[in-house]
């Protein structure tokens, strides 16, 4: 039926052509299909060819076999590379040395094996000291070869290799390699195919093409090594993608003066300035380079001089070399359209290009780059937005530490809320403000932190807590400040009796000074100099082109007037959440806080809440002003009391004294308002079904300060009301009802119209599914997906920490869904939950609030689901400034698809 | 367009006809309809007619005024009332008089207006004097009519017209009624009126059209009245139904000794024994029955006799119209087919049918009634099932205080877990179980219970809890257990230490005897009687064709020998949730399951559970045996690890001793271990992927015990192992393979092939969402609602109590979503997980393990989503038999319609 159809195996390149080219890196990996392609743009590439990844994929679900007509398409292409080498594949006089090397889709940079100068066998490198005349390049390559053949293919250990090598060098008396002798390395070559024959049984293989499919066979099995299964699972590479492997004809930089190696990138990697950048060395194999044996040369004079080098640079050393890489530099780059990483070798003169692969770079470098390359008209805009990882914005908003700095590190916890800090080491929130105020940086240590240390958490530098995860309170409300966070050192012990913090034999005492980094989780003794983050012009042009491409507004979630300002300044299009309970805990307010809390009657309760009330509206001016007519949603009251209420005797003495009663009624209150699971209890608009009066105060406060804004600035303030953990409708209504009556009393009272919305936070399932009637009443919802998050895969944060490391090593969850929200389980509910409530209320405004509103893959999804704004803490504005328009871009690409 | 069609706002009846019909409740209300239906019937019914609902509904809508025609067919309804009596209303010679009474669709005992003898004034009541002959009579019946009249419709308070009949009979010299004469009624009736016109400013009205329309006013008025809200919002009755107002000729059982009034059942409503059953007396209106003034006389010779009466029998006093009422009563209930309440009056001689409506009663007598009128050939077995309120079981299945007994009653709890039980006050598991081991009965009183208390509260009587609703741990346990428990009593203030309990200055210490009833809430100082349930043949008969009805199987939840046996006695086919942590309490264990918990190393952890495996083991072989190849679905251990540890210091001393430690490290693991939310913590199968050696125990214990069960019995099981707390396919997939793995080794050093099944409790949003995935390895699902309510609403069952009361009370939620499935969420996810388990298994068992497994109206919406079995706590076994009988017919019928 047909004629058979033959599977293209195998694919070859060299001599300016190629059979594949760059797209076809699913088939050919990253590193074969660069090769084709800088074959075909007729760049110096030493020939070789490319066995896909399709048989890779056929040798695992063929238990490790190969196709029955691989064999004949190697020995086809192999004979070409032979023929453009002149050279002869186990050719006792003019023999073809080739490398193996894998190549998978994505990088996986040294997880995989490679094997270099295969070809060489007893015979063959005689011909080589001939054809070189160099007998001791050719032994040392052979000895080369053998050590690592035997090793990767034939799984010699290392040590065998090392002993015999060392054995020579001290009958020789010697030290370094380099002082051996060919005649040395024929004797380290006896003594290494004599510990092969005595490790396998059997003699090092003579035969080229035996050798050949030892390290085919080799490259492939390590696909599945467990070093390349765990970087897989970390990067998210399927094992289904499989490695090619190149074999490829091997070039010498080690024959001689007039040859060399070098890796370079086509502009700088740590600036994104446009200046050829790279190192080089004089007559030596590209593993030296990397080894660190010698030193590196700089490749241009003007890097030689940068760094105040004295080696002398290639630009003077092989100028005529240097002309052509730097030709093939901008060929490459003009080509690719981005900043390339390459590696090249010089032998005898000829320049030979080995690889080419995006390069890697700092996220300024990545700004200034992708700019540069829309100004030189390289790439457009779109494409200058997509080329930043919106999560290294973070690198430039936070203080970093002096990377030449001295460091001793003590404990390692979770990078929970990025920049660096130091100070003088607190154990308490009143130490750290009190601390603050006499002008002191500190670092406040806790075993885990409640919103009682709200006011000492912003007064520190930094937090550092022994117990919680990336989503624990410390690192949330760290993060929505800005502050730096270690959390969940679980190392360190805490005596806050003692005022000291120990880990292993090392007590730290209060006053001491430390140093915490947020970006990697590491405590330091000592203050560790920091460098203040500069944000670069092109940080402002590249988010002005974000803001024109994207659908989705950008707010914050911000209650304190600095976080307000920073918002606005990172571009923040309005507050998203405002927690009003964090200005409850204000030293002023508390007070009156508990004395609601211990209130007996609606009437005592009224009473303390009268007291609270015009600081709320202070509050409430304070963050309208900022705003300047940008929507402002406001919570209302959202943690059970008890969250209010103080732990120790000591404080409970307070409370009892400062409301007028005695400690035991204190605590007895205490005792009431206790919960088992207070995520899951009296909070949220339960508090304002059981004292509705908690939620009019907040009401009037907000209501009032908006005509107290309007007299003030002409401003007019729309703002929206958010009740908290809705569940059922009537709730809803209830509480609207509440709000409309307030409203409507300021509105006679100081006889101005007023604007308002009323909406919900969509936090709970049954919210989801009951969106259809809440958005009847509701004016819009906020997805509130912390704790959707919480109710969906029943986990609390705060103690998820005892688990889910165990769910991320075994693969159950790729991520935290506490910072990358879970698509198919809480996405779902928020899915529903949008299409009911437009269902109902077309033009129901619909955004997100948790965490998750700056991080770039959930806002991905915000755009799927179309919501009208991501709110997220004040650091991380540009962040989602930057993944929103990605999102755009993305969603208008699969619809243009 | 077309002739005009005229609404017909009023029905007739009386004259052996009448307009309606019985079947037209929802326009005539229940007590018209049933005053028709017995006209047709052909029954002497006083004539009158019905003005319907609609009048009401318009009259609520269209600002409390009347449809413009219904004067005219009032009316002429009135006429014909006139013709048929022969009297004229108004009539100075021979005035009618009528009564009028509302009638609701459903009944409403005593919360709407009634107004009798209207017709009477100031002339018409000579008229009456001359035509009955009895002047007392007559001015006794004015005088009843002015004060109901004034007082229900033109609002004149009761204490008013009571001064005046106390003055009077002051005045009289005399004590009782009864010793009024005509002229003492004549002056009474001038106070009277004289305190109406007092009071209005306006004399009481004198003309009867405007009596009769004040009257029926005032009872379309009293639809709206406090009471009847608050009774229609109970008995979840719509306000758009409204009532409707009947109007009758009055019939007098007062006017001389050939005049009666009683009240009767068809059958006994204790015990549904058929035999006619009720009480008259000669000379009376229907009030004096109930008010007490006479003791009433029985109906019949037997009841007399039965009831050790002196008083003579209707039968004997007047046979003939006994003879008529009992040929009545049998007509009635063959027309009915059900037990009925009948009212009747006779005047002079002449039986008169007031009323007749479906009769309650106890559980044991719907039982006997059902039962013997499907016997009888009545109704079919069908409609038995039907009649049968399944929750009313519960009465007949516990002990029940003696209802003739004495009772203090001190506080009040919820109605937690039903029976009633006596016993010495004590206040720790330990005592408990030490009394009960004394032969003693026990209440254990404690603030909450917790696993830890178990052996204790089995080892008591019944148990009393001040915190806690009634899904509290105490009350769920209980229920599981069947012992009696009163939870959440607020007002009792319990001292440990003191060893004493306290309420409103009442201290009753340990040892003291007190009394729960389960049923009602109270708790009673020393000793209340009970009395034992005994299971009629009448039940087993019902249940037997149940049994034949439904479709969905009936599980138990059970772990105990005694709760599986007292399972299968009530007809549980299966167990659908063992729980095995509830095992790891014996004190035989405990000290095991501690050393492995404070175990550090996986090694010392497998020592430990070593140890546990025989005992398991024998759990299981136990279980097992009794349930003789019936299914059993066996949880792997749930709860958090905290809950094994103690919680003061003396037990953490004897732990640290028992696990040859010292305290200070189960402190530390205590500490390690604590959760702000352990509900959302580190349980279920998040124990099994971070200590898969636990459930390798566990199911290494099952497997063995079904191979030891073979081997004894010869009985194959099939066990159903069920892992807790999924919420991603992963974590399923990874726990099956350490269960079929261990399955492989047990059927290896066996020698026997084991048959088992592998599933999960469905009880997180995610697992609904992701059911599909999970379908493709998971065996089956049971759905686990308690958590699911709880993740669904955000709501912990344990802090629920310090809200739910208000979220009634408010409307917001109708019913407990923890007694009764929330359809429209939690049922929504019951049935998304339902119809993706079903897409990718078809054949997929699915169940249901919560609380709700044994809530009539819960099992209804089982049969909906069509579960294969409810599983619920033994002695709600019958309830759930009857449930899912009555919920399959139901299902028929919708499938039918």
């Amino acid at each position: 039926m047909g004629n058979q159809v033959t599977t293209r195996w195998v694919y070859s390149f060299g001599d300016g052509k190629a059979e594949g080219r760059a797209e076809m890196k699913n088939l050919l990996g990253g590193k074969g299909a660069n090769l084709a392609e800088m074959s075909n743009l007729g760049l110096p590439v030493p020939p070789g060819f490319t066995i896909t990844t399709e048989v890779c994929t056929y040798y695992y679900k063929n238990n490790r076999t190969y196709p029955s007509d691989l064999k004949e398409q190697v020995t086809t292409a192999l004979a070409a590379v032979e023929k453009s080498i002149g050279a002869g594949f186990g050719d006792p006089e003019n023999p073809l040395l080739v490398s193996v090397r894998s190549g998978a889709r994505a990088s996986m940079p040294g997880m995989m094996d490679t094997v270099l100068n295969l070809g060489l066998t007893d015979v063959t490198v005689e011909g080589l000291v001939r054809r070189s005349g160099d007998a001791r390049f050719a032994y040392d390559s052979y000895r080369r070869f053998i050590q690592m053949y035997g090793n990767v293919v034939l799984g010699v250990e290392h040590h065998h290799f090392e002993d015999i090598l060392e054995n020579v060098k001290r009958d020789r008396d010697i030290t370094l390699d380099t002082q051996l002798v060919a005649a040395d390395w024929q004797a380290v070559i006896e003594g290494y195919k004599q510990v092969v024959e005595h490790e396998l049984g059997r003699p090092f293989p003579q035969d080229v093409h035996e050798q050949l499919w030892g390290a085919v066979g080799a490259v492939f099995s390590s696909w599945m090594n467990q070093r390349a299964i765990t970087y897989r699972r970390l990067h998210d590479i399927p094992a289904e993608w499989g490695t090619a492997v190149n074999i490829q004809a091997m070039v010498f930089g080690n024959m001689g003066e007039d040859c060399a190696t070098g890796v370079a990138f086509t502009r700088n990697p740590s600036t994104g300035e446009n200046a050829f950048y790279g190192e080089y060395l004089v007559n030596a194999q590209g593993e030296d380079v990397v080894a660190g044996i010698r030193t590196p040369q700089h490749l241009t004079i003007a890097g030689k001089q940068a760094n105040k080098s004295d080696l002398p640079s290639m630009e003077e050393v092989m100028p005529e070399v240097f002309h052509q890489l730097d030709a093939v530099r901008l060929r490459l780059e003009g080509h690719y359209r981005d900043m390339q990483d390459i590696e090249f070798t010089v032998q005898q003169n000829k320049l030979y290009m080995l690889q080419t692969r995006t390069g890697k770079r700092t996220a300024a470098a990545a700004l200034k780059i992708s700019v540069d390359l829309a100004a030189e008209g390289v790439i457009d805009r779109k494409q200058a937005i997509q080329r930043i990882d919106p999560a290294s914005l973070d690198q430039l908003l936070h203080p970093t530490l002096d990377p030449k700095a001295q460091r001793t590190v003590i404990a390692r916890g979770l990078p929970a809320s990025p920049g660096a800090a130091s100070g003088k080491l607190v154990f308490s929130a009143d130490e750290a403000e009190t601390q603050a105020q006499l002008g002191e940086s500190v670092i406040l240590c806790r075993i885990e932190t409640s919103p009682e240390d709200i006011h000492g958490m912003h007064a520190a530098r930094g937090i550092l807590t022994t117990r919680g995860g990336m989503t624990s309170h410390a690192a949330v409300v760290a993060r929505g400040m800005g502050r730096a966070c270690v959390a969940g050192a679980g190392d360190l012990r805490v005596d806050y009796k003692g005022q000291t913090v120990t880990v292993r034999g090392v007590t730290i005492k209060a006053g001491d000074l430390v140093t915490i980094d947020g970006s990697t989780g590491e405590v330091m003794l000592g203050a560790v100099p920091t460098i203040q983050p500069e944000l670069s012009g092109d940080f402002a042009t590249l988010m002005g082109w974000a803001d024109e491409i994207r659908r989705m507004k950008v707010r914050t979630n911000a209650e304190t007037p600095l976080d307000a300002r920073t918002a606005v300044k990172f571009g923040a299009e309005g507050i998203g959440l405002s927690r009003t309970e964090h200005m409850f805990f204000d030293a002023d307010r508390i007070v009156a806080v508990r004395e609601m809390i211990l209130a007996e009657t609606e009437q005592g309760r009224r009473a303390a809440l009268a007291k609270i009330e015009p600081m709320q509206r202070k509050d409430f001016v304070e963050l309208f002003t900022i705003m300047k007519g940008l929507p402002v949603t406001i919570r209302l009251l959202d943690p059970p009391l008890h969250e209010f209420l103080p732990n120790s005797d000591a404080e409970m003495e307070e409370v009892a004294k400062a409301a007028g009663t005695d400690i035991l009624k204190v605590r007895h209150r205490a005792g009431q308002l206790h919960e088992s699971n207070p995520m899951l209890g009296h909070r949220g608009c339960r508090l304002g079904i059981s004292f509705p009066e908690i939620y009019e105060m907040q009401a009037r406060s907000i209501f009032e300060a908006a005509v107290e804004v309007f007299k003030e600035s002409g401003e007019t303030v729309i703002p929206e009301i958010m009740i908290p953990l809705i569940g059922t409708k009537k709730e809803f209504d209830i509480l609207k009802a509440v709000i409309d009556k307030v409203a409507g009393e300021v509105m006679t009272s100081s006889g101005r119209k007023l604007e308002y919305l009323v909406g919900t936070m969509i936090e709970l399932p049954r919210a989801c599914l009951q969106a259809g009637e809440i958005a009847e009443t509701a004016e819009f919802f906020s997805f509130g997906t912390n704790d959707l998050t919480q109710t969906t895969f029943g986990i609390s944060r705060d103690d998820a920490g005892s688990f889910l490391p165990d769910y991320q090593r075994t693969g159950i969850l790729e991520h935290d869904p506490f910072v990358t929200i879970d698509v198919i389980g809480v996405g779902e509910l928020v899915k529903i939950a949008a299409e009911r409530g437009r269902a109902t209320r077309p033009d129901i405004k619909l955004g997100i609030c948790g965490e998750h509103g700056g991080d770039p893959a959930s806002v991905h999804f915000c755009e799927t689901v179309g919501l009208d704004y991501v709110s997220c803490s004040p650091y991380r504005v540009p962040i989602a400034r930057l993944a929103a328009a990605q999102a755009a871009l993305s969603t208008e690409q699969t619809n243009r698809d």
